[in-house]
């Protein structure tokens, strides 16, 4: 078994034998931050081809290079969830992602609702916090995040064999609870802190596809309620069993 | 309909037409930060009583007074469970008691592991959080936050009829789940971010009162693996239903 602990994300197929170029920033990470050097072994993923086993080949500061050497794990997909929220503040926000992706979301889809603050997302940002979660949690896949989107424009086109779980905090204390083995494609969508607006909760329920769920008798945070939706979604009908 | 938004925790009695003294903090966040005055709708709770509709009767810089009017929420008591953990970085750790409160434990207790970095908590800052957290999550109840406490004094001393569920990384991709309809007191055990000692997992496995649970196929950072584990054990056991 290797002894290797960092694993680093990169953007470069990998393969037995396989040479993989390392950025500048992952060259200041690897080399500056965590000391590795020429030699050192690191675990790779790129979302693609499973986890390798590399070594450090080259190291500078502007860059280095690594050898794969055998793969470590196989690709593991997450199942075909998305995750929809809407943007609160900034740290909840990268909380939600980073846990989106620990959860074993496959696509993050931040939303704007009607009570929703957030006028505009940082997508790059928020992407690199899905990738350092990926990194961390020893996923060899990362979740997209999407740009931000209205919710109104993504419930009037929404796909016909996608079931959507809603977290409805009217059904606080009310017993809702997911279809017994409805595989397929899902999303799970939670609201913003002020809660959906009546046009938007009408939407909701004329929806054929959607399924409202109670998170229990409190009010949650968004980001709490993202983690706890997510956890009964793996568990009843996700990659947890 | 009471239009209160603000709800408050104090350590006083609530009753019909009881008087409640506000302290210097809880003073300049209603009146300076929240702009209140007299004549204006709080609710309070104290953990005891339930929660109340109550009306400014005094504002001042340095407490305030207010009186009960009428009971808005009977007492919900969450179901007998403890959630310990191993503290980890500042932030994270308030994040895990926020959650806990927000998920309903009734207890929650840090523990030093073999792996824990932290030799000590601030217990006042994280009781703090806990009300803060009641305060936000509409419960009545505020858990109460246990010193820092050594998990193998924990763990010899272990109370007979308390279950304890542990999250057992080693299990990661396994099928333990929990007990149907095991009622009764209950622990959630989450271990640092180290994963337990070999010595802790053999007591653990020793204690016929532990259940070992898998939480999926990623490596849960804690304080997501804390609201998880909350989220299985109260849509199971808990008052989720």
């Amino acid at each position: 078994m290797s002894m290797a602990k960092i694993r680093l994300y990169v953007d470069h197929p990998l393969g037995a034998g396989q040479s993989v170029p390392l950025d500048r920033d992952q060259a200041h990470y690897l080399f500056g931050v965590m000391r590795q050097g020429a030699g050192a072994p690191v675990l790779l993923f790129n979302g693609r081809d499973g986890e390798w086993l590399a070594t450090v080949t080259e190291a500078g500061k502007r860059g280095g290079l690594l050898s794969c050497e055998e793969q470590t794990r196989p690709l593991q997909l997450p199942p075909d969830l998305w995750l929809l929220f809407a943007p609160i503040k900034k740290a909840r926000t990268d909380f939600i992602v980073e846990k989106a992706a620990e959860m074993g979301a496959a696509r993050i889809v931040p939303v704007q609702t009607e009570f929703t603050n957030a006028e505009r997302i940082r997508r790059d940002r928020l992407q690199a916090h899905a990738v350092e979660a990926a990194e961390q949690c020893g996923g060899t896949f990362v979740p997209e995040v999407a740009d931000l989107v209205p919710l109104s424009r993504l419930l009037a086109d929404w796909p016909e064999d996608r079931r959507l779980m809603w977290c409805d905090e009217a059904l606080v204390g009310g017993s809702a609870g997911l279809p017994d083995g409805a595989a397929g494609p899902w999303a799970i969508l939670i609201g913003p802190e002020g809660g959906f607006s009546e046009v938007e909760r009408s939407r909701l329920k004329a929806l054929p596809q959607a399924v409202p769920v109670s998170l229990g008798p409190r009010i949650l945070r968004a980001d709490t309620a993202a983690v706890a939706a997510l956890t009964l979604w793996q568990d009843q009908l996700g990659d947890w069993r």
